[in-house]
């Protein structure tokens, strides 16, 4: 979508989009890109889907079956087929019809002639909210999006978060009178939002379940600094703390600013890490084939203030720990004296079947890593990473911080740390799921 | 396909491939382009289709009601989603069922995992038929194609046609032992082959419904040569005939041989235009928008051949007549004296409903010339055209030519011409198919 | 060049285009397409040349001593160069100069802000013509085309040839007047057209060097007949004579009705050879490589016409033989009797040097069977390529026949058949022009 | 160049690129993007050229007066004519030669078919430093890079610049031996690198002029802290200093170091924009057109950062003013109580003719807030920008902090600031080239 398509060959007063690496069916193959877009008895549909449904393999077996053609690998397609083959006439009954066997976490984006429609699954998985945009000319528009920084990029304002369990219908009855249609499918009470939203995915300029994502992550760096600082330099020279650019930057001020709250004023906050911007994210790319070569030409290291230092890095996770085990390489190279790891969220152990997109339990650095007891050696982790010393947030930690900067929330999900998965999955998908 | 395409980028020992415009659905919709690939219940299947489906609109609100959602606009989908919906675990049960659902006229081609499926209509509209390659190596090859020319150019032997009402199967058991799987879906014993094929469509070096097209193309220019000849140019000179290349070119010569038998000793078959080869078949173009200059830039006539001349043009068939009405000014320019025009074919009248692409019947020249009594003003026409004289094959002699070439063909479908059709089509479809 | 581009991309008043593969130089390099437009001292110019320098390696050599960098490695771009480097200050001036050191053949048409240009090389190689389309607003434009069935497609009519030797200027004042500047740089009288265009090269429909070229091949089909007819076929059925098409039909037809003429009452002609036209000219694509694949898939036979019949097969020359070879292969599998080549020129058995894309002299057939005597062994080649019989149209045959059409050209360019070469080449270039 | 293009399509021992908006001539010109590659009298040679020639134009008319044909409407294609048309046999020689007639800021480097060559202007106005890498295999190979953060993207060693009026050679012999052939083609003392490659244009991790320029970053940093503190907030709340991301990040950290120096501990270092990585540099991009939609999608404020705070915004630099303007807009209406400006450099308010892509003087800021003396009205341009104070770092302070992280360089061009151009320009040029 260069300037050219989104000036001239855009038309309508309705669009949506999905940019996703698809988290279940290869986003290689074309025909899984989103959104959807299908003709069936009431019409013509559109559907965009973030997160991951926990029953999807045996959602597209039933549907299978029955003689349903899918046209795409994805999990997302079963919705529409559901839809399409319910009794109902009515399209919101369609649709809380399908949502009924539909399972695990769905933020939905649909778009039918007239009407855009919201929903976000019974647990609130993912983020979805409502923005509204004054066009100036006494008009106005509406926009949902997973991330609030959206809105601001279009100079929209936040209206409120699509509910879990909520439907929300746009329609011209909207505009004119500033009122959604809202429909409940689901009267679930304990809601589960996905912590790692705060901790690594969304921006620190979006609103994400009713809080600030820079404010949470800063109240995550202060209980970082509370529970573990890095050492003095016995030679008194100020100790340096950089952040792995940009995820974790805010994260890494609250760590800085809590340390000079508890009186380490020889800890200073310094930019020890250049982004190369021309490179995404590595995190989110699929495959490791060429991931070495893409660390190295997506980080480079500041000499002038590493050389000689105590280095303190803070990074929001480690997964497979190559990424982090390469810079505490470059770093050493750029003369450091020590090098400790600090992370802003507990280990990753175990897999997500709700749309963060890790990689199998295997390729997850902490299974190489597993004492006798079933917990991971976390001396023996910051060894192989090279670092000095290595220590995570601890899931207490991790919940107060949270809590304390975002009291309405009841819950949330923490299952790729704890395995408390709030949604049963079936072993069956479990495996498969990841492939 | 380029050269590279077909050289690097296919592999496999099996494929299948159309090259159509999609005669219902908009060819410029990509989702419309064959063959289809779909997974379902049973494996992968890929589907093309030759022909049109006389009760496709039914079969369209059948299947949408039961909730399936379309890919395509086009009625060869249909086929596949009865096959994907049919309640046999055997795919050939399943193609069996399905197509007793469907009428009208279809030559499919289908590939699964390991077989290569054939099948045609039970009123045989369309021609397929079976071809055999000798690798050399001690290996055979199999192929199904519309027009037997496509053998030649591979090196491939004709073996039979595929039989109206017949599902032909070349799997892995085929190239062994020379067998195919043969299932008879229908016993209807009256076939109704598409005139048309022979008239116009096929290649003059292609066996269809057992002929070669080359030998009923003469046999056709020979009556029509017994109906009418040009008159004698008084100034004892030589008349000149000449085809429209290249569909014409063999009906031509068998025009001027019988001429000559006639004792017309002054009548010389001549090339008086020449075709432009970096232009596309008009009657095939889609769309009239740009077909008057298409026509200018795509013949071309020889002065030398024409000047002063009574020149005889012969060609296949008159649809909208915008073609022939341009050429035979330019014949006029280029000096003739009298210009008769020959048709080797009955005045075309009435819509096709299996697979030819006419225009709708507004669009038809005779639609503009119909007397009070419903027949055509052949001279009106020919009046229109520019013409000094106009002459059709009657519909008696094109029957008498072609079961002369062809004896073994019980009966052929002249619907266009006579509006004798011989599976019916209900009147809601006949005005929207062809919209 | 789609439509769309020709309808909205292309503005102006005036254009010059090329359809060339470039005939020194590799076609393959982007650069060497032409036209070339270029910005020079004297403000834009752009260029297309049909032909060949004879002399282009020495002014490559000379240009690049003097520091010149070329975008190309055409011989086409020296002419550019030629024309900036002049000191003249008037454009008309700095073509003129510059063509006094270019030898050899060329057409160019060039494009400067104001004017189309016109040349032609003193010995006339190359047809070039100028056209005239009355634009119906009261409005004439002018064109130059090599052919001038180029003007029949757009409607403009031929006015004159541009002479050997002078250069034509179309401009502002051309169009009020009517009249154009017309530039002598060459008074050279004996002019030296190339026949081969005449036997192969021009369209049947376009006047070259002042005649038709139907007539003047019609009148070699002619003597082709007078020299060598097939022997009749002893059981008294028709010989069968076929063309191979499209460049030979003519000359075919010229054959049998001088055939006819000479009381041969049993010869006639027929189609027995469908060409396929998704496939160029063979003769014109660069390379060997896939050349047997091209020619399988670009002739179909008849098998009714040729079945056991003695089958004339008429073609407008032999270069490497490869094609013809697997043709008459495949006329013998298709039944005929007996295979009799003739061949409407002599034996192309020497490089041409003025734009005529032969292969080198080592890729000729003649080249494989010379005898003691440096002549060709018509027999073995015959024999070689599977033939009944071969023959050759004479030199003098060929000479007689072209002046018989087109009796105001005083001299044609035969070198390819007798080496005699109107411009002179220095071995050096004869040798690597052609790799 | 995508990876399959750099991994498959790009081979041989030694390669050249450009990354640049053509700085006079139009980048949309295809001809215009370099490297250059010509083939001329001494064989091939690419070119790509960092800088702008003050003295193009001359050049330009002097080659098109001899005959010279341009490819392109660059200043760098001049510099390959001149080698090509020298009469020098050693391409060596040659470019000395065509150096002598070159004026203004050129980095170039060439590839020839054994040799890879450096070239830095007599002035030194841009950098250019040469790299190794040992390749493991007891092989070597060099590299050269405008900076040198490219050398530790792919694990090469910083060996030296290419100095002032140098040309460095490097061939098969200095892989072989470590000794780069070093050619003198200008004596000149006294270097004048441009400073607006410390404030704005390289990156904080490359060495530059001898010196990394992180490090004169952080002491043109303190130094306008010297200069420029914000007011302290009456409420005894914090104040908040913020960087324009990335390029101002280095100086801030420097700025608030230094207030903390100067007893200032209410001042903090935050985040308070965040850059959406998406979008590229707005400086860089020619033409304003779309500059509004750019900078709003660009960046994004951090609400809780910013609210009810004094906020004071360290910027490198002032062109336009338009994306400072609406920052400035976007922070007061995340809530800032007070938005204090400070730029790390003195006013641009002159042309530069040696490569730094600036607007016309009539599209900068200052143009606009001139007094009757002649000197920019500050006070007026902070009104205009909607900031509550504005101050520029002084030449004078510029030129002290610069010296003090780099006591080698000898002096600086700041003729953007100060018009003190150390090569002269003439006016016609001065003119036309920034249209």
């Amino acid at each position: 979508f260069d300037d050219k398509v989104l000036r001239e060959d855009l038309h309508g007063s309705a669009a949506i989009g999905h940019n996703r690496y698809s988290t279940s069916g290869s986003s290689q193959n074309e025909a899984n890109i989103q959104p959807f877009l299908v003709t069936y008895k009431s019409g013509q549909l559109a559907l965009a889907h973030n997160g991951n449904l926990s029953n999807a393999r045996q959602l597209r077996e039933m549907l299978t079956r029955r003689g349903t053609i899918f046209q795409s690998t994805t999990d997302s397609e079963c919705i529409l087929h559901l839809i399409a083959q319910s009794p109902h006439e009515d399209q919101i009954d369609q649709i809380q019809g399908a949502l009924r066997d539909v399972e695990g976490a769905y933020c939905l984006v649909m778009l039918t002639h007239d009407k855009l429609i919201a929903v976000r699954d019974p647990n609130g998985f993912r983020p979805l909210a409502i923005g509204k945009l004054d066009k100036g000319d006494g008009n106005v528009a509406y926009c949902v999006a997973s991330e609030t920084c959206a809105f601001d990029i279009i100079g929209a304002e936040y209206v409120r978060d699509v509910e879990p369990g909520e439907i929300v219908v746009i329609g011209d009855n909207t505009v004119a009178t500033g009122d959604f249609g809202s429909y409940r499918f689901s009267n679930k009470r304990k809601h589960t939002p996905c912590v790692f939203e705060y901790i690594y995915f969304s921006r620190p300029d979006s609103m994400i379940f009713g809080e600030m994502t820079d404010k949470v992550r800063r109240k995550i760096g202060k209980q970082l600094a509370i529970e573990s600082l890095p050492p003095r330099d016995e030679r008194g020279k100020r100790v340096i703390v950089i952040s792995v650019p940009d995820s974790s930057n805010t994260a890494t001020l609250g760590y800085v600013h809590q340390a000079h709250k508890l009186k380490r004023k020889d800890i200073r906050y310094e930019i020890g890490l250049i982004r190369n911007h021309y490179v995404g994210r590595t995190f989110i790319s699929p495959g490791q084939d060429s991931r070495e070569r893409k660390v190295r030409s997506k980080f480079n290291t500041v000499r002038g203030v590493l050389k000689d230092r105590i280095v303190t890095v803070v990074d929001d996770s480690i997964v497979r720990g190559t990424t982090l085990r390469l810079l505490i390489r470059l770093i050493r190279e750029a003369g450091a004296r020590q090098v400790h790891i600090r992370i802003t969220s507990p280990p990753v152990m175990h897999p997500c079947f709700y749309g963060m997109d890790f990689p199998t339990q295997e390729e997850l650095l902490v299974s190489k890593f597993m004492d006798e007891n079933g917990e991971p050696d976390i001396d023996a982790m910051g060894a192989w990473l090279g670092a000095d010393s290595l220590h995570y947030l601890s899931v207490d930690g991790l919940r107060k911080a949270v809590l304390k900067a975002n009291r309405s929330a009841s819950g949330f999900c923490h299952a790729c740390f704890t395995a408390d998965y709030p949604v049963p999955v079936t072993l069956g998908v479990r495996k498969e799921e990841n492939d």
